[in-house]
């Protein structure tokens, strides 16, 4: 039987949530995963040190040998003594919303190149932070990536030493500015490499794949997943996994987010190994992320998770039937020894 | 009080359905239109004669003052006898749906260019038949009316005397063939001239607004309005207003259709209006239409709607809370004297 080992996977971008739902889903990704980009656009944003610490800790308190690398939410007011005390606690993680750019972003930053911000990210870059960006404009939903990279322009040049991450990237015409920018980086996720609008809407509308940035068209995923596939050095993998409610997602106002973290690492296993690529799956899942994130293995959680090439049927929702669990293909491989 | 009084409005594209939803929904419609062109995708495809004189007959005996335009479903099954049955019992249009492309087009045609349909739709200009096309290919769903220009190209070139039209027309890359071809012409939907796919999921999902073909950029939008402000002779107005109830809306697979029958008069006016284009309403909702389908205006039922500049507020559902009455715009226009 076919067999793959993963040493120490990284999810660089996760929403875990808070409260009863994060009980719930945290399971999925602190299982397999060694530890997680934990995304701070909660209900309160996290948008301090103490609110990160008090967050962490209670991901903390459910006991999984998993490190959650909690992202602090930037916003006009952070100090530099409040960043000097958020390096000082452990966190090294920025993220950046546009204002009103996706789900609970109301906090986000209205003008991202005011004098004010630049002074914010010059400190971050002198404290060594990493900026993750999550880069729509608010115009048409099919050009806002594009339209957004003005800003990424302007934010490489003005901060040459910060580190940059595109999250989720989605449009294939901002895959040459990694190529441009010595200090831009980007994450991937499954469902951007695995999917397009088509899967969307094409057919029927399936909610569960509604998601920002908005699923592009077949060129974008293929060009995507070849990134993907050959572990280009400047991408990380991120799921961006979020969890929305049935009652949420079945209505007349459904919200974004595409809730993979219940399939990950059989959907990667699965679409790597389609496309002979399997020996770049460990560089993509957790290898660039360690050298782009400079995080030190032997202060990850240790994890060796097998795989086999065996069908794997995943449950079709969970959390008491509240969450589906959306279909991207069959999974032709299943964890044997998490 | 600012009035405007619509003489004969036509709809050139409709869904009616069956049963109880058909008496649901005809009121809609047959109280301000005096005429609209019926579409033929029932469950049980309407594809000869006998069908057609039976639908007809169920839409009539509603009591309105209103003329069915049944569409025949076009498959290679019709034979010339059942076309000249088809003429002489009065029907003169043809509906042409790829296979798949659409609600109920399983029984559409596969090879539109193969020579059976040739013959079927040379015997159909020979008997003055109009041909209405649901003009999409099956590839990227933003692609697909576009890559059906090859299949309209071919139509037109062999069929130089069948009137064509291009069924909700959704991209702007089609005008130039409206020009190009002197038999082709186009219904255009209010939505499509309203809105674009940023109303579908640029914030939340809206699955009521979801249609085929798709909504596109806007861009494609500001054209489609622009023909339909200017009265563009190659135009005319067809709804293709599709009742889809909540169960099939809000759900993970949600079909597609709009259902705009309950608003059309009072949005499209408060549209014109908008758009200091008020004396080009006539044209666009009934004279274009008479002539481009040779419309005989003594034969239609005389209807004189009068609307006054007053804001209107539309019930949000109807047929018991089964279906969802979706808003576009407030409307600033109402029916004062049906």
């Amino acid at each position: 039987m076919d067999t793959l080992t993963l040493h120490n996977p990284l999810d660089m971008h996760l929403h875990l949530r808070e409260g009863d739902l994060l009980q719930a889903i945290l399971p999925f990704s602190a299982r397999y995963f060694s530890a997680a980009v934990v995304m701070p656009n909660l209900a309160i944003p996290i948008t301090n040190t103490a609110l990160a610490l008090e967050y962490k800790a209670r991901i903390e308190q459910a006991g999984f040998y998993f490190a959650p690398l909690i992202a602090l939410y930037l916003t006009p007011d952070l100090t530099r003594r409040e960043l000097e005390k958020a390096r000082e606690a452990g966190f090294f993680l920025l993220k950046l919303y546009p204002h009103n750019a996706t789900t609970n972003s109301t906090h986000g930053v209205q003008n991202i190149l005011s004098p004010q911000m630049l002074r914010i990210l010059s400190v971050a870059q002198d404290l060594g932070f990493i900026l993750c960006v999550h880069a729509e404009s608010l115009g048409f939903v099919m050009q806002r990536e594009v339209e957004f990279h003005p800003i990424l322009n302007a934010l490489v040049a003005y901060l040459p030493y910060l580190t940059i991450i595109i999250e989720h990237l989605s449009d294939r015409r901002s895959i040459p500015l990694l190529e441009q920018y010595e200090n831009l980086y980007a994450t991937l996720t499954l469902h951007h490499i695995a999917l397009s609008l088509d899967d969307v809407l094409g057919n029927h509308l399936n909610p569960h794949l509604f998601c920002k940035p908005l699923l592009k068209t077949p060129q974008d995923q293929q060009a995507l997943l070849e990134l993907a596939l050959s572990a280009h050095p400047k991408v990380a993998f991120g799921s961006d996994s979020a969890p929305h409610l049935i009652g949420n997602k079945h209505t007349c106002a459904c919200s974004a987010g595409i809730f993979s973290a219940p399939i990950l690492l059989e959907a990667l296993t699965t679409l790597f190994d389609r496309h002979h690529a399997l020996d770049k799956l460990p560089a993509f899942i957790s290898h660039n992320a360690q050298r782009i994130y400079h995080l030190d293995p032997h202060k990850l959680p240790a994890k060796r998770i097998t795989l086999a090439k065996k069908p794997h049927t995943p449950p079709k929702s969970c959390y008491n039937d509240q969450l589906q669990i959306p279909f991207f293909f069959d999974l032709a491989w299943s964890v044997i020894d998490p």
